[in-house]
């Protein structure tokens, strides 16, 4: 008799996110006047810029014409791609990563949660706390997680690293060696970054004890300031010891079109193994690449016309992070984050819990949020407030807060 | 330290294709005169017909303006395409799927491959021999699949059920019950068929005995003659015992546009637990969906100038399997298959391996097929030619091959 994975059943709820979803469209359908005003979900709301607009239908046009379609992409994506990012992504930052180190892929998100899957599953992993619920998710369904204890909110095999004001949301090196580091900066949900003499300490730290990092930096189109490493290359012996994810979701507006990468050195090793050719045999095996056209449409975004209109729109987000921001702030709240990431991390007010400022945001301004506490116990007390929203229903967003206060 | 996932040891060789790939592309490079014809791979050639690309290039429209921009699409695919799919593909068939028990990805090779981790690492599983290799590997991968045997070619823990011209190229009901089954119907390799009433022996199997079906049926839109299923769930009983993979890769030619489909039916249970809450929470947690101009792709392959244009497609398709077919049982070869599939199994001359005949076939003619034992012990003796190439290519390369012999 067939049975399902046990491990699915020590899921807790559902995702976080399609929670929310369910929660709002509820509170809608009874409150059909009401405007909401979606800040939750780190989802863009600004087109596609026209550079990549172009790139799309010219591609569109080459599938429709039998000299220039094309079938199944190479399996680590095409080379006009790969090149464009290794020149540009590492080799104008210094960082010595080449093309065939880089799989083309729909997105950071499907790489960081299939990534764990080319690993023994003994490994034991660390995750910052809060955190991106899809790097903890991915290991329960494949049983490295443990147990969930109720009282803490945690599984019992996960080292968890609190992440909190007072060590600047940056967490400290764990005094039990994981195998598997998932660090993510500039940080979701936080908004926070790590400076580079951090970043290396965690690279030497992993090179001494064998472990590998899992770095996504998903975000780093929105680092703004100088010290903020933009690619866990940039530190030294990082190619013995780290893979890095990145997305044009948040650097080009994807989020629709879904496009990102994965770069394994080929210096990476676990337990005398070469990690490479595991990927590439599982993107090879479970996947057939992302579709020609949205990989042009990748490339675009590095024309020069490209490159200054996803500037713009990255500008134009972080003025709404500003504005939430200094308008929280205004209102009394402690802010972190949104000035190297699109992210604002706000405390609650005292005596509620995330979920329940949740609620009332949701239900006396109309305003989402994500309840920090969805991404981890040491998210409790705070709210995560995302920049991806309109400018004027941003300001009415926090217009609408302050005058809660 | 950090360790491998071992299982991953255990795979044989390279991916089949790629190693074809890497074979052709060598003997390429050494001999850049020769005229390829590649039979091998499963791509198509024709491009995308007018009223996708009209679809594409209106939805890219879309992603522009701020108005009609869409980030993340919903979790199991956008409405538009489920309900038109749900219609389409089923009601008018006469099959009771419902549109939330279908879920929209990049493809069915994806889904096929992923499928398996929502059940027990301990279930058994049984595949055709020879089979597409994905279903093999993935198990592998997830360690179902056991020690591989270089006497037999087969692994240990896999129930390998034989398809020869003996049993018509469908299978026996095994005596020792798997608990997963998969089938391909239209075969992919063999390009053979399945009857209705062996189906729903098939079906009546699983149910009595507690298995899951996992229904492949990509190629189901060249079926030409009445009496072969398009779906397993024209079958009685199949809502309680099959998944079915869908894909637009041969249907309208996105094998470079990347869309497929996943079937579950809300009645399906394993061990008594539902199956299609535990894909619908892996989708969430492990994709993001496909892109949203894709979707409305997908869309427009259903409107009336859509089929029509497909359906020329692939008749002009079995064009091609036709002058396969016939120009080589004109030259002594048995052949199977390209009657209700776009594959061409055709047997090797006496006393040569499926490979040596490949190299035969590349060296002296100039033609890529795809060896039958990379597919399985069973496939020995015999080579897959595809049906999506040029039609003027197709000819010449059985012409080359008439002129061997």
């Amino acid at each position: 008799m067939v049975r399902i994975n046990q491990n699915y059943l020590k899921l807790q709820g559902s995702y976080l996110f399609s929670t929310i979803a369910k929660k709002v469209a509820a509170y809608s359908k009874e409150n059909p006047e009401v405007e909401i005003i979606r800040l939750g979900i780190g989802d863009v709301t600004q087109p596609i810029v026209p550079a990549v607009i172009e790139a799309l239908h010219g591609a569109v046009d080459e599938m429709g014409a039998k000299e220039t379609f094309r079938g199944y992409a190479p399996d680590l994506g095409y080379e006009f791609l790969r090149n464009t990012i290794a020149k540009n992504d590492y080799e104008k930052r210094g960082c010595d990563i080449t093309p065939e180190e880089i799989f083309v892929s729909d997105g950071a998100k499907s790489d960081c949660a299939n990534i764990q899957e080319i690993f023994d599953a003994d490994c034991s992993i660390a995750v910052c706390d809060p955190v991106y619920p899809v790097y903890v998710d991915s290991n329960v369904m494949a049983g490295r997680a443990g147990e969930y204890d109720t009282q803490t909110g945690q599984y019992n095999k996960v080292i968890y690293m609190p992440c909190t004001k007072e060590n600047g949301f940056v967490p400290e090196l764990p005094r039990e060696v994981p195998d598997l580091i998932y660090l993510c900066f500039p940080n979701n949900p936080t908004g926070t970054v790590i400076h580079k003499a951090q970043l290396q300490d965690w690279v030497d730290y992993a090179r001494k004890n064998g472990s590998i990092i899992l770095y996504d930096s998903a975000y780093e189109a929105f680092i703004t300031e100088d010290d903020v490493p933009h690619s866990i290359y940039e530190c030294e012996g990082a190619r013995e010891c780290a893979i890095e994810f990145r997305s044009f979701s948040k650097t080009a507006g994807f989020t629709g079109l879904r496009l990102g990468y994965t770069v394994i050195p080929k210096d990476l090793k676990a337990g005398g193994e070469d990690v490479w050719p595991l990927w590439a045999r599982r993107h090879g095996t479970k996947y057939n690449g992302a579709p020609y056209i949205i990989q042009r449409a990748g490339e675009a975004v590095y024309s020069e016309a490209g490159q200054e209109q996803v500037h713009e729109q990255i500008a134009w987000y972080l003025g709404n992070a500003k504005i939430i921001s200094e308008g929280l702030a205004a209102a009394g709240f402690e802010v972190y984050g949104g000035k190297n990431a699109p992210y604002v991390w706000m405390s609650v007010p005292k005596g509620l819990t995330s979920w329940e400022f949740f609620d009332q945001l949701l239900t006396k301004a109309g305003v989402v949020g994500t309840p920090g506490s969805g991404f981890g116990p040491h998210g409790e007390g705070y709210l995560r407030l995302s920049s991806f929203g309109d400018r004027e229903a941003t300001r009415k967003a926090i217009e609408r807060i302050q005058k809660m206060f």
